[in-house]
């Protein structure tokens, strides 16, 4: 009583993973097939987040949910598993724009959050009650209960980031990224205590600018990642770029327009200070001694991982190669 | 220019429907079917609206423009023919009440409206914007644009409408009704224009109590009528009680455990100072001298309407009789 619980090793680790969307709820489910249940926590972006017909849409939250509770559809990699689209179809009918459309499946996880919201709960509370209800193992966390709104400046102007996502199918040149609100956006308890607890911290293969950007961003998560590395937690990072080119997503044309180099290196370039191993795929393993060069060590590994053995493969090799 | 048009006859009459739900969207329709396009307005009852899931959901305004836009369910008499639920029972995995089910188009209409009214617009102007996009060819006027609550005192307690009407299945025994708010509740400048401009006006088959009750105790409405008739405008109600039974609902009870003759006598007293011609079926044609003596025309003739040819026909009767 009182005294620091022994760290765990293998399955009995609990790690935190830090997630996007596809990426990371793939890699979130790897985790969670492999770790004992209850021993991961995904701290999710929500600088994704947006209103659509009055109600709050939290796209990479419920990716990771969905996903982690067995249901996400994984072909079209964002929704409910067997969705139908009747509302829709009216909605647009009522001269309402569907360029994001909602499952009507969907569509009950954003009623039940903005009703909720609007009662003056918390986020993290709400995304509680949601997985609770919907049976997932593991815990996931809004990065903050503050609101942050990407927004990405291009040759249109300044684009709300799923204006530019969806309804621009990332098309427009990404000129600049920012952050609305994280200024005034803190990490929750509950970010800071998964932390604190942590035996391991994982940074998906997610877009590391609008992904784990705004993550990063929050006040508190650098130095709690910190903190965890000083009492001897090591944190990861699993490369999204492979072979030159984004596994899924906008990454690498938006690493390229803004400076970066798109390569694993490139972003292990933008994670060096804050990772001990950085995870590439065996197409990059010529870039391991540049990445070491960096000071991070480095594991070449499968990282496509769009079954779940592949997905449990990848989570059972990052977690052996920090032990 | 500036003279008061000719009043209309048969077909070319403008008329204004006071209705509830299911009997007023029926005799709506037969309205609708048998009028020049554009002449027919119908001021609903808005005392059932309620808050479900965040959303405001107006039950009868929504059963008598899903009936005027010719997509109502026939069958449940409310909703939208062939909708689906499958957002309703994600509502209830995430464990939200389903007593009163939404379906998925039907839920759209809720979506837009409560967004709408949060942007502040009028009842009024979004029941106009949603019965465009509906093609609805008539118009449809909520009783007034501020909110009404009508309340029903059981041996349970004060219940919301729905409460008694859906979760409780009309089941307990109606003490006491009252309108939430009807007391600053005014008739919108449509309502009282269309009264203005009717040459006739015509009271549903609804509940008297709760569905014609409310739109009556608006500020300006019995008053609008008594204008219409000084100027020559006839005014008719219909019987919603047919051999001592209500068509539909409650209201045969509802009339009996509040102290009323649950006649078509009984409902011509409620609307006797009110009416020049009460329209009573068949089966209650022993009925006609006691209404008589009320000082009120009788029409006898067939009122149970439930295809569409006999909601015409009893459209043509009465406007027929009022001719």
């Amino acid at each position: 009583l009182g005294s620091r619980p022994k760290p765990g090793v293998g399955r009995d680790r609990r790690v935190v993973l830090l997630a996007g969307g596809v990426g990371g709820a793939k890699l979130a489910d790897g985790l969670q097939q492999f770790l004992a249940p209850g021993n991961l926590t995904v701290v999710v972006n929500t600088g994704d987040d947006f209103e659509r017909h009055g109600l709050l849409v939290s796209p990479d939250h419920d990716t990771v949910m969905y996903t982690l509770a067995g249901i996400a559809n994984r072909v079209q990699g964002w929704g409910v598993e067997g969705d139908t689209f009747a509302n829709s179809e009216m909605l647009g009918k009522l001269g309402e724009e569907t360029w994001f459309r909602l499952g009507d499946r969907d569509l009950a996880v954003h009623i039940v959050r903005t009703r909720q919201l609007q009662e003056g709960r918390r986020p993290t509370e709400v995304s509680g009650d949601l997985q609770r209800s919907l049976g997932v193992r593991s815990t996931i966390l809004p990065m903050s209960d503050q609101p942050v709104r990407t927004r990405i400046r291009t040759d249109e102007g300044w684009l709300a980031f799923q204006e530019y996502f969806v309804r621009r199918r990332q098309e427009p040149v990404v000129r600049e990224v920012c952050f609305d609100g994280i200024e005034v956006a803190t990490a929750s308890p509950e970010v800071l205590a998964a932390f604190e607890a942590a035996d391991a911290v994982v940074i998906g293969p997610s877009n590391p600018i609008v992904s784990i950007g705004p993550i990063l961003a929050i006040a508190g998560i650098r130095s709690a990642i910190g903190a965890a590395r000083k009492r001897g937690a090591p944190v990861a990072a699993v490369s999204g770029i492979v072979g030159g080119r984004a596994l899924r997503g906008p990454a690498d044309r938006m690493l390229s327009s803004l400076g970066h180099e798109v390569t694993a290196l490139g972003v292990a370039r933008l994670y060096a200070d804050l990772v001990d191993l950085f995870v590439i795929d065996r197409a990059d393993s010529a870039l391991e001694p540049a990445i070491e060069g960096l000071g991070v060590a480095t594991k070449t590994t499968e990282t496509v991982i769009n079954d779940g053995a592949a997905r449990r493969r990848l989570a059972a090799v990052i977690l052996e190669a920090l032990d």
